[in-house]
């Protein structure tokens, strides 16, 4: 099918993929590139790690140039160009240059909106200060860059994704951090337990956390920003770094009277096509499907950008063959120094906000065979649906193979696998590399445990008195690291001999370090006529996860 | 259900997964272990490990112990005994303490089989020699360690995963390597361009390599072994390490009278019943279904062996929630020295041989995104069913995160998948993790374009003089490696340019370095009327994968 002009509004992620690709089908068509800011095709996500020095070399984040896409591509590429208005009775679209402030009209048959989406930058009082940075482009890099030095005082307002690796590369630049976030933890999209391994290590570094804490105002002082916070507290900052989201650059669109979803995302088809056929829209402007539980998402990230963009090419130049994007799972995942942690699909609190039922497990493992020199602790969580036991969605923190974990996970949910069928996936193993039992096989087993009905688990230790609460751990362990609250150490060795220790009249909570033991003498007392619950995960008080260690035997 | 008695021959990876989980769910059955050899419970794939040094503590090896299981799990252990008989009719073994050579019966209400396979010991001239080592259990490894020093001369026979392991190890511990293979290339299993990579690493350590040969007879000399192989090379060998296969032990079970498969393996049911309703088998020794492509096979591999041994506690235990066990997909993965190679699923070969049908497409990409500091390069070959587009096999090689996308794939294979959902899998990507398109999806663009028509695929450089062979690399790479044969260099940014170059009225084959710009020509030309196919996964020569390197620019 031909279509001779195609115009494409912004060329990072998903607009320079959609060109690619429309290249790759049609050579005799025209392509059209209209970029806003100086660089086309650049490594967003690998801006903040340049800013700290782990990305030392800018040019390789300058993936493609207006040059190289011309050489390679046959695409024109025009940079520091505005799409001013879309004409779309006249299919044209007004742009203008600027560095000559000249406008002039681009026609096209068909129309790719890419325009991404802009850091939120609120009208808090004082927010005009030359020191409060935004990180979207290599200039804003460049500028951040050259604003700061080592011995600088850092605030970082966000702890999501970009926030934590933003304060991970300000602290390696030399600048002593404070990071500042509304939630009560870290990464908001985790489960609050889930995150607590990333605020030890940020700890460890000396980031100074302030969480459940917003910034109220700015004071701009000659030597440095002053930060007010909501409860009250002061952080005067060299640099602030201002990281608490994104919002969908949908104004064109919206003027165009192309439809927007109730958070300003255009709104496309399955095949990325607008409200109008003759224009499609791909990447962070967009909304698209849930592919975890059918409902509306906006997933920000590079990967679900660049296929959209591909997705929209296919259909326009073999639309009998285009296969339509099928929905985000949206899997994210973060560093912050040596520790990892990542999600994929639906957390429990997002389930419980939305009303929605499910269950959830948590297992703690090695990375890889605890007998091989290295391995290092992981926990995952996981949750499911309680009827047909579908996996909705999964959440792993640790040190190494936290990715590998994750992508397992995003698979098995878009494959819409059970809780059953993580039991027998065949994962590599050899020594360095896995265990023959995978924590994604243990979290199925004890998924299916607590289905079958084998062990109840439980998330909180009781307060009720008339609750036994016995830890398993041994006892020097169990005297080191006390579970808070009253307890009763019988280490779980001792425990088939000292049933009689125990009240059978009175439920039991099972305590130990990781959610195993626990589980296991859970089993016992069980089969012994308590009523049993086991603490899921474990009190894990007793293990620093920052050195290598052999998870302890009972 | 109560099952008073239940007796468990062979106590390592199926037998003692299959004890402690058959404890969990009964407290009250009596279980006992009679296991052959002094150890139960230790971690066969790390024997290797430890010979080199690389897991330097023996005890880590020794996962459990006969006292450690009563303490844990209340079982009755038996080591140094041996199963000599089964009395169906009675449901009683005949056992044997190996130290004083007493024999008794030990009744069973239901008996698990879990003997495991012995390595292959050919009946060849010279075999007997004490030099001549094969490695199952820690005695084995024990006298293997005690047999060698540095710089002593040692020939592995046989280039499967435990034979690789074994050469880096013993390489490791000082000792120069020959390593002796029937096939044309290591690691059997995989289709052998997937093998190079490992072949390369290994004579870059100087491992000798000598594939296509087999091992004839051995000569006893006073101070070495002479090592005949079939070619008439000779090898002198102060030690000799014999890795050839395995064999499953089942001669008890045969005798019994259970059925056993054509290979001699233990035939079970999904619940991984016997042809005797009260015996069951697990591990190394049985049959079991292939997941991919319905037919019998046998994976003896530590995670299919506990996982089978879970199984059959559940359905003596609990019969009404037991779940079958799935089958196996074969995942296998094994490192030489920084190479890294595995397979999961079917390859080319083995459906080749099977005859039946498929396609197939080599990716190469790096291990994260290109920008990040470390991105080393892989290649993925997939294979795919032609109709259906469902995923059959996949292998990769590399350096890192090769097991993340085994373990993907594999589950990939699991749930079904197509090629087209590869495309979209939602994979972690930060830059330390991986990039914005992972070679995953690339593979499933691949083989899209492929079934899409959009390209023809070619695994041959053309011999025939009437194809023309057009090398897109840049001219610098291009002379200083050369394609084999005659070719023209039309390097990519020159092409559309230079079609008048080219004889319409001939077939083009193109070929680059990795696959990706000779795809990328392909396109060019066949827009233009040429009949083209892209050479798959290119020559790769101009690469030396052993240094950290971005893939080079068109």
């Amino acid at each position: 099918m031909e279509h001779n002009s195609i115009l494409v509004i912004g060329g990072v992620a998903a607009g320079a993929s959609f060109a690619a690709r429309a290249r790759r089908l049609s050579e005799s068509a025209r392509i059209t590139i209209v970029e806003r800011g100086p660089d086309v095709s650049f490594a967003n996500c690998g801006l903040p790690y340049h800013i700290g020095g782990e990305i030392p070399n800018r040019d390789a984040l300058a993936v493609q140039s207006a040059a190289s896409l011309k050489a390679l591509l046959n695409l024109d590429v025009r940079v520091r160009t505005e799409a001013v208005a879309i004409d779309r009775a006249n299919k044209r679209v007004e742009v203008k240059n600027l560095d000559t402030g000249q406008s002039e009209f681009l026609s096209y048959d068909k129309l790719m909106l890419a325009p991404g989406a802009s850091p939120l930058r609120p009208p808090l009082p004082g927010i005009e200060d030359s020191r409060i940075f935004t990180l979207r482009n290599l200039q804003d890099m460049d500028r951040i860059i050259a604003a700061t030095e080592t011995g600088m005082r850092a605030v970082v307002i966000g702890a999501g994704f970009i926030g934590l690796e933003m304060a991970e590369q300000l602290y390696r630049k030399g600048l002593s951090v404070q990071l500042v976030e509304l939630q009560k933890q870290v990464i908001p999209p985790l489960d609050a337990p889930m995150a607590a391994l990333v605020e030890s290590e940020l700890r460890h570094h000396e980031i100074g956390l302030h969480l459940g804490d917003g910034i109220a105002r700015f004071e701009s002082e000659a030597n440095h920003v002053r930060c007010h916070l909501s409860s009250g507290a002061c952080l005067d900052a060299d640099i602030v770094v201002l990281s608490i989201g994104v919002k969908p650059d949908s104004e064109l669109a919206k003027a165009a009277g192309l439809e927007l979803g109730a958070r300003g995302h255009i709104v496309v088809d399955p095949f990325q096509r607008t409200s109008d056929p003759d224009i499609y829209a791909a990447g962070d402007a967009v909304e698209t499907i849930d592919r975890v539980i059918d409902s509306k998402t906006a997933v920000p990230m590079g990967g679900p950008a660049n296929r959209q963009g591909r997705v929209a090419a296919d259909h326009i130049f073999m639309p009998e063959k285009a296969r339509p994007y099928p929905g985000s799972v949206g899997t994210g995942i973060v560093r912050a120094f040596e520790a990892v942690v990542g999600i994929t699909g639906w957390s429990e609190k997002r389930l419980a906000a939305a009303g929605l039922p499910y269950e959830t497990v948590s297992v703690n493992d090695s990375h890889h065979a605890s007998y091989y020199p290295g391995a290092r602790p992981m926990t995952l969580k996981i949750v499911w649906e309680p009827t047909s036991g579908r996996l909705l969605g999964a959440q792993v923190s640790g040190y190494e193979g936290i990715d590998k974990r994750l992508d397992v996970l995003s698979t098995a949910i878009v494959a819409q696998m059970t809780v059953e069928d993580l039991c027998h996936l065949e994962l590599a193993y050899a020594p360095p590399f896995g265990s023959a039992k995978d924590v994604i096989n243990l979290a199925g087993f004890a998924a299916c445990n607590r289905r079958d009905g084998l062990v109840v688990h439980t998330s909180d230790l009781p307060s009720d008195p008339q609750v036994q609460v016995v830890d398993v751990r041994g006892k020097a362990l169990s005297e080191a690291f006390p579970v808070p609250g009253k307890a009763i150490n019988i280490p779980f060795l001792s425990l088939r001999a000292s049933l009689d220790t125990l009240d059978r009249s009175r439920p039991v909570v099972t305590v130990c370090a990781f959610g195993k033991m626990s589980y296991f003498a859970a089993r016992v007392l069980s089969q012994n006529g308590f009523d049993v619950a086991s603490f899921s995960g474990g009190i894990k008080a007793n293990i620093d996860p920052r050195t290598p260690a052999k998870l302890p035997s009972p």
